[in-house]
């Protein structure tokens, strides 16, 4: 095996994921936009986007520059493992690459789903295998450019550090964790910045219609509506990239540090080189690549047929692909078995096929935790219709039932990852754990792209509304967009539980690094970080829902404002001030989210240096605590959101048709509308919260080792 | 110290608690019980409380009986530790004791509650003092009926097993424990079973109102509003007593069995008694039933005072005498200082000041929790401010701002937690965790009495209200229930509190005896058990909040079957049969508890079995978990409650003026209706759960040592 010419393949493999990345963004760009009030639409949209980045990156890059400093000042000084340095002020330039690379992925997957939007609107005019090609090359851009950029960034910084510097691979990897705290930090301000941007801008809009005398939610006379627009684009299609941006390099990371256990093993066998185990992750992550972009020829429909197919076809189908070509490169890159002692785990004898198990295991979860979550949040099973018949004795049976299918849905996931980390473990122990979350994460290229085609088809949907088309491009793009109900579960689903396996692998990281040999939850100051790890996801959501209904109450004052100030507008004779609109959504998506910002980066931070095995405690507070609410909050959300869609297709219950306008349909919109901020606000920024209180922990492990 | 005289004293002390709480009943029982409507209507609330009890009796009598059976087979066959026999079939009879003075402290409690609600209404026809004292006088007897018949069952079988078996004191104490399990299944029973009865009855009489055409909950035409008066009884009153029966006897049993671990030290000091340690916690029980009958002296109020200052002063006046004398106990008990080695603390060296420190921690951060609980709920602070402004928006908004207060409200308890954890650790080891949820326990006899009294008030004032007595009497109950509100808030967050403690303690003496040393979460077997064990409690809530919505949808039903074919019921000329509804909701709170009982007990049992260790994770992650989620979801019901009230007494939003009938008021009703099962159904049920299978770890750890 030759490191060299592996190092060099990693970032080609980015590259290549970037070249044809831009590829299909051309062929997106020369579509047909449509008529001229579609495109003016989708304009107001995309510059609403524009103007949400602009003034993200703004923020950004203060906070990046400072935390930069931070690092590099507390990295000046050589602190040692087994007597090498470890550490170098160089993790700020680690750091800047991977915020850099994280937005990078933002902008462009933004950019592209805003103009994948009005051209899918414009391709349903013709057909619905045109339009599912639109959003889905809209989607795949986005998938591809956050598996390549982060490809692309660490085997850069790996290339780089290898042979510009003289120093050795564990300080290497040491300095290139800064890369994974890069991506948190966007991520941090991407998932919940963007998740009260969203939600303040729907609930907003909603809200406002209902309060100034009937304007709906997708008029254009409601100011808020081209920020609820941008909100899906801003939450739905950047926050969910830089979220799985975060667990792919989070994972990678994660597994590097704890491949350097293998060292003194490897080094010492001609045969094997030494580096096996920590390029091991970059390697599936580069062939994962590939296989996304095979995967995604996969994707295709009948006119008449059903979308779903093809993206199943597209996703299960890589999946098959990864298992089997992970399976032989393991066999290639690592001897056939081997024996190491490590402080947590003890003497333990690896075998290459081990690791392919864990790596199985990492991808086979990944797609049950999915199906568990469409089970619990899909239009056609027993969960939703539960709380569609509790909708007619009111919106409060309503609440009680979501919220219960919400706690109930958590029980099977966490079963699966309990299991996902024995096995793993017992196949090959924390190094078995890590890796299995970069299986589960392989095919994130492909995995993301279905995930983004479901805004891009609501966006699409929204525009062939406000353009008033004919009934038939509605009926195509309504098609496409309630596939992408379900795929937006099972994304969700395979966000949190990547995030999971990311925070452990990192965590395993950090134990390693910080020299934390065990934590023993019956020594009392582990239990009090158990303790306060646990409830950080109780603080962090309720500041996250607070700050929704904080900006929605701003955004419902200012179409008050301009319904009063601005004459014709009731009538439709004016237009309205979407960019004022825009702008409070934007302001306060940033201001809300400094206080959760500070609590998840200061809370590891200072009681790390109180005690580390205390934070070691909380590491395992926060995580267990982070998935189990993150899983009941998105799934109470996505059972609230399709029961009032189930009662809206005219159900019958006890004898009684619902649908719109029935007093059922009214206590599901208040579920629905409840669910809004716990779906796509405060349950998904948990995923960011534990991994990055994890990378945190491992960034600052060699100061408080 | 002599060991024989306090073997004697501390059954004397639970004697005197009953014979007090004796003198109590006959006083209540002497008043009158006012019009010959108040008598109609509260013997019919008397016997629809009684049925619940014959029934679930019967139940629990085939489910004890199974139990006991099971045990002591189970404990058939010496099994050793330290070359000593520690087990006999004999805890099967220990477990009976338990369950039948939980369940006799129940009846009895019901009982006078039963006789004091209407007693109260007609002392409010004279005066507020009187009606206060009649309404405390009834919770009193509830509480010294717990404190009595805990520390009487646990007295009499100490000195049984100790002088008639030729035991050693760690086999006595060890067969002992399975009086904790019987008082847990009894609260099992009673806790969650009683919820769901009270909130089946409350929603189904609040909502058939609703869909039956206008018939307020309150009205004797409405079939189901004495099982809703029954429910409140049921709930509030034996559900919180089983719920503070088993936390006190856990708490005592299991700073008991870690006591044994100074055996071999004080034995061999002759100056001190063996059993000191052991017998601790039993005579600060004793000296708290003390303290708390001289507490309820000072509970008095002046015509026209604030009966909540009266209840303060017999609670924190108690609590005051109580850590003055815990301090001479416990130096007259425990020599100043001594070193001791257990296998989880290792060498430490105690002192009897650092007990009583610990005690101390114990005391104070009961108090603090019931009073962040109180800020969070209260008519009159931030928390229920905001969701009442966000009410004008809708029941979503409502909604939204209730569970984000919920979710908010864990932070300070869970940071409390932490530092009583360290510090009682810090100052005296595992024994000083266990012995300061002890001492939080103390004055339970009193905390419960201010409790029960809540329940009391209220039901008088339905009393009232039924029997249309004239205004200044309902004036006068509704002040006594309005401090009930807060009162039961402090409760539920005592009774929490107490819950977490009181797990510790059951867990650190499960290690002791199962021979688990470390709890390393850093294992992913015990990271396994961890995350199932967090998991238990969304999937207990997620059952009982089910259980309320089917049987809450039974009790809609039968009302509407009463309406259609019983004539005249309507008209308000014939009588509803308020015993058929009655009847669904003891059938329904009965059938509904036996999957999550089974759960309850089942799942540590077979994790157990399986693994100790991973047991040991699997206690770790449900009490943190369980915890935090019964804190969220008791504070998010109580701010929702009185959010109403607060809506209700006339506030002003922004120039609106709110109150009954306007929109923010619907919207806040919703809120209610959610907050009801998860303030007396889920939440509470919670604390149950936690203790129950960390009781259940310490009954079986003989088994899987």
């Amino acid at each position: 095996m030759d490191t060299t010419l592996i190092t060099i393949l990693v970032p080609v493999a980015g590259l290549l994921a970037l070249g044809y990345a831009f590829l299909r963004t051309q062929w997106v760009s020369k579509q047909d936009a449509g008529t001229e009030t579609m495109i003016e639409i989708s304009g107001n949209i995309a510059e609403g986007a524009r103007a949400f980045l602009r003034r993200e990156y703004r923020v950004l890059a203060v906070v990046v520059v400072t935390v930069a400093v931070l690092l590099g000042v507390a990295n000046i000084g050589d602190r040692f493992m087994e007597g090498e340095v470890i550490n170098s002020p160089l993790i700020a330039v680690s750091f800047i690459v991977g915020a850099l690379c994280s937005a990078t992925a933002g902008f462009i997957g933004m950019m592209v789903a805003t103009r994948a939007n009005v051209r899918t609107t414009n391709a349903a005019r013709t057909g619905l295998a045109p339009a599912l090609n639109v959003a889905f090359s809209g989607g795949l851009v986005m998938g591809l450019s956050v598996v390549g950029l982060g490809v692309l960034g660490l085997g850069i910084l790996f290339l780089a550090y290898d042979n510009l510097t003289a120093w050795t691979d564990v300080r290497v990897i040491n300095v290139i964790a800064g890369f994974s705290l890069g991506a948190s930090s966007i991520a941090l301000f991407a998932r919940v910045g963007g998740g009260i941007y969203t939600k303040a801008a729907d609930v907003g809009a909603d809200l406002a219609g209902k309060v100034y005398e009937g304007i709906p939610e997708d008029d254009p006379r409601n100011p808020a509506t081209i920020a609820d627009n941008v909100g899906d684009n801003v939450g739905d299609v950047a926050g969910m990239g830089a979220d799985l941006f975060e667990s792919y390099v989070g994972s990678i990371i994660g597994t590097m540090v704890l491949g350097t256990g293998f060292f003194t093993v490897f080094g010492a066998d001609a045969e094997t080189n030494k580096l096996a185990a920590v390029l091991l992750p970059l390697v599936l992550a580069g062939v994962g690549i590939l296989v996304s972009i095979a995967g995604s020829f996969l994707v295709r429909v009948k006119e008449g047929g059903n979308p779903q197919k093809g993206l199943n076809m597209g996703e299960f189908g890589a999946s098959a692909i990864m298992a089997v070509l992970a399976f032989f490169i393991i066999q290639w890159m690592l001897p056939s078995s081997w024996t190491a002692t490590t402080a947590i785990v003890g003497e333990f004898t690896y075998t290459s096929l081990g690791v392919f198990w864990a790596v199985l295991i990492g991808l086979v979860s990944g797609v049950l935790i999915g199906l568990v979550t469409e089970y619990f949040t899909s239009t056609h099973t027993r969960p939703t219709l539960s709380i569609a018949t509790q909708s007619v004795t009111g919106a409060a049976t309503n609440i009680i039932a979501g919220l219960g299918v919400g706690m109930f849905s958590a029980g099977i996931p966490a079963l699966i990852l309990a299991l996902a980390i024995i096995g793993a473990h017992a196949f090959a122990g924390l190094y078995g754990i890590a890796i299995a979350a970069v299986g589960m994460l392989s095919v994130t290229g492909i995995q993301l792209a279905v995930d983004a085609y479901g805004p891009i088809s609501d966006n699409a949907g929204g525009i062939a509304e406000m353009a008033q088309l004919p009934p038939e491009v509605r009926e195509r793009t309504d098609k496409l967009d309630a596939v992408g109900n379900t795929t937006a579960a099972i994304g969700k689903g395979f966000a949190i539980g990547s995030a999971a396996l990311t925070a452990l692998a990192l965590f395993a990281a950090f134990m390693q690094q910080a020299g934390v040999e065990n934590i023993d939850v019956a020594q009392p100051r582990i239990l009090a970080g158990l303790l306060i790890g646990a409830v950080l996801p109780y603080v962090f959501s309720a500041m996250a829902m607070g700050a929704v209904g904080r900006a929605a109450g701003d955004m419902i004052k200012e179409v008050g404002r301009q319904f009063n100030e601005i004459a014709g507008l009731r009538e439709g004779t004016a237009k309205a001030e979407y960019a004022k609109c825009v702008d409070i959504s934007t302001a306060a998506a940033i201001r809300e989210m400094v206080a959760p910002g500070i609590l998840a980066l200061a809370v590891p931070v200072i009681i790390g240096f109180i005690d580390k095995d205390m934070l070691g405690g909380l590491l395992a507070g926060v995580t267990v605590s982070g998935v189990l609410f993150a899983i009941f909050q998105s799934n109470a959300g996505g059972a609230w959101d399709n029961a009032k869609k189930r009662i809206e297709s005219g159900m019958t219950i006890d004898g009684q048709k619902l649908g719109k306008g029935t007093d059922a349909h009214k206590a599901a919109v208040v579920g629905d509308t409840v669910g809004d901020p716990f779906k796509d606000t405060s349950g998904p920024s948990l995923n960011i919260l534990i991994k990055l209180i994890a990378v945190v922990a491992l960034v600052i492990a060699p100061l408080i080792a």
